[in-house]
């Protein structure tokens, strides 16, 4: 049962719908009695710590409903990832505010935060609901069919390829373009999407789930362009060697680091200009291009899935109505039912926090550099409702009279 | 008065709307009763000098209407520039096929070699009407009040900008978009329309038309940021230094020249990496990233400017009906009128043939790094109509109870 002060946060990366999420969230939480205040944490976590509140309960209905429709944390976010200490501060602070209910949207990282918070209030005996909210553009969530703001992302990056594809094709020569994605290649797998016809681009897909060789790369650019007289190659920022070392570190001798120890491979355009410098070194082709699609691809304004948003705002709601008549901390997880339709239950936050999915065997052409047709059929109906399709001129060719 | 075999190309870069422009041309020819045949070139001049036509009056109009719609050169294009030699063997091909009138689509350098094609033709007394139909999304046409293509690539870089703004508000740190243009500033100021509130980014725009100094642009990013907590830039990847120089060529060793003997500044990432790099050895701020827009801008899927679909077809009907009733070749020309209207005119190929416009001084704000309201008055008709609004939360804070 809700009661007293509820709190939402947003964590991580932000999405094209992260903001449905929590308008679901606020809006559905106003509507039960025992709610006084809903508060959001401004800058996720950090901002719990730092006491820094908004107070939601003040927030016209008519202005959230126009803020769920703009793309990117409305709460701001935050990088910090927090340790055990970091967690009890975090849990200090909810206990002197009184608040009875944390909602907190966000990722693997996000979820673990929660299990730690939800596990200092049990030990303090302090009753506080934790319900996780998943969102990540990775779509790396166990356990969900998928996750809020991938199926954006996924339709911005379809549409992306669909598009340099016809660019290819009216200039010819080989384009590379990178996509986000560390360990799960699903947003760079979307790249097929963006096919029609038989010869269509991407003509090569490279996924962190399968090790990269760029000899190998380099002979199998060379053999597309020979065979189409021009290539189109998606590529993960997060593609690595056997040993796993990433080749974009590979060839930098000092990356950033963020504060998850991670490599930084966003926001930086090395890993396409490598490529294609390899490509031009050491093939005859060129023409070559790479782009990075960087930040465009989470939060360009305008590119947004209908099925996203209505699902992150469902989540949204239906974690407020875990927490108004469940008794359990847990996560929203999303599942697929027929053709295309979903159902969501409150799965245990120990069973999502921290953990990484990355795309199953059976998504991933034998070649290792395509998808199969049952990713198709899994990214399909995620992108929405009218998407921009692509028409050619018929070959009606006429004789030439100079030449034979 | 139209006869016999017309002929149809594009030339240049691909853009969103180019096959309106083609598609107006083939409709419109198709209703005079002289033309029996309207033919496409395949890849523009190369097509030409090659025999690869495409009969066009065995299109059906259906496919014609859906192909209008489709981004980037149906036809396909070429980045050739014909010499004095290229010119004559164009000639020589449209001679022996016969082809009474060319319609050359394209920016500059195209319409360069309708002037040479056509003085061929005046010097053979061979009748060949040749007109130019304008495109570049660079804007860089004289005459013309703005070309067919800008307003679309405009509208991706504003749409662009106000998502990365967003994000950049959730995560704070500075951010570098780079941006097509190699001397015309347009398409990079066009960032300029996605700002909405008083302290959206971008904060600092840098243009071709103004000498760039890294020491000072580190100043004003530092500055920005001070004031903000933020700092969205946006970078035109023309910037040079005083004499001239590209930044991008002067810290590169050996970059890319296109056939046209430009330094290549597409397809690669490198400015907004040595910009960030430098921000972040230079100053105290440590969330750096940039992204270089690349291809997108021209190609990508879904994101057009209605009134620049709507010119775009109507500069490929206005140049028929030129070769129908008029009798001389020329430029179509878009002159604006009132607020907001335009209405086309032939001009002399002469005036238009490889000139190059840059931003007014009028359109650039004194301190360099911004544009003026008479720019947002200038560009705002032409994103069209449909472009995505953001929305803030309204900050009622909560008092803090364990901190002042």
């Amino acid at each position: 049962m809700l009661r007293g002060k509820v709190l939402v946060a947003q964590g991580g990366g932000p999405t094209a719908v992260i903001n449905e999420s929590m308008v679901g969230t606020v809006i559905e939480a106003r509507k039960f009695a025992g709610v006084e205040q809903v508060y959001g944490a401004f800058h996720g976590v950090q901002g719990i710590v730092n006491e820094d509140f908004l107070d939601l309960t003040r927030e016209t209905t008519h202005n959230l409903e126009l803020v769920a429709k703009t793309p990117c944390s409305a709460l701001g976010s935050t990088r910090d990832r927090p340790d055990l200490a970091y967690c009890q501060e975090i849990f200090k602070v909810l206990k002197v505010h009184e608040i009875s209910t944390f909602f907190y949207i966000g990722g693997n990282d996000s979820s673990d935060t929660l299990r730690i918070v939800s596990e200092e209030a049990r030990k303090a005996e302090y009753a506080l609901r934790c319900i996780h909210i998943p969102k990540t553009i990775d779509n790396d969530l166990v356990i969900n069919d998928h996750t809020p703001g991938f199926p954006s992302a996924a339709r911005f990056v379809a549409s992306a390829f669909a598009g340099v594809n016809l660019d290819n094709m009216a200039l010819p020569g080989v384009y590379v373009g990178v996509v986000m994605g560390r360990h799960a290649g699903f947003l760079t797998a979307a790249a097929a999407l963006g096919r029609k016809y038989d010869d269509d681009g991407p003509h090569l897909i490279y996924l962190p789930e399968r090790p990269f060789d760029l000899d190998t790369f380099l002979a199998d650019v060379n053999s597309a362009y020979q065979r189409f007289g021009r290539c189109v190659v998606a590529v993960s920022e997060g593609i690595h060697d056997a040993a796993g070392e990433p080749i974009a570190a590979k060839l930098a001798g000092d990356v950033e680091k963020d504060a998850h120890g991670n490599v930084q491979l966003s926001g930086t355009g090395l890993l396409a200009d490598l490529l294609t410098d390899a490509i031009r070194r050491r093939t005859d082709i060129k023409r070559v291009r790479g782009d990075t699609f960087g930040y465009l691809q989470r939060s360009f304004l305008g590119c947004v899935s209908d099925v996203d948003q209505r699902e992150a705002r469902e989540v949204g709601e239906k974690a407020v109505q875990y927490a108004q008549w469940g008794r359990d901390d847990g996560s929203v997880t999303i599942h697929r039912t027929g053709f295309y339709s979903v159902e969501f239950k409150l799965s245990p936050l120990e069973a999502v926090a921290g953990k990484t999915k990355v795309m199953a065997d059976e998504f991933i052409a034998g070649s290792g550099t395509d998808v199969t047709d049952a990713f198709l059929m899994y990214l399909r109906p995620l992108l929405g409702s009218g998407m921009p399709d692509v028409f050619r001129l018929r070959p009606n060719r006429v004789p030439k009279i100079l030449k034979k």
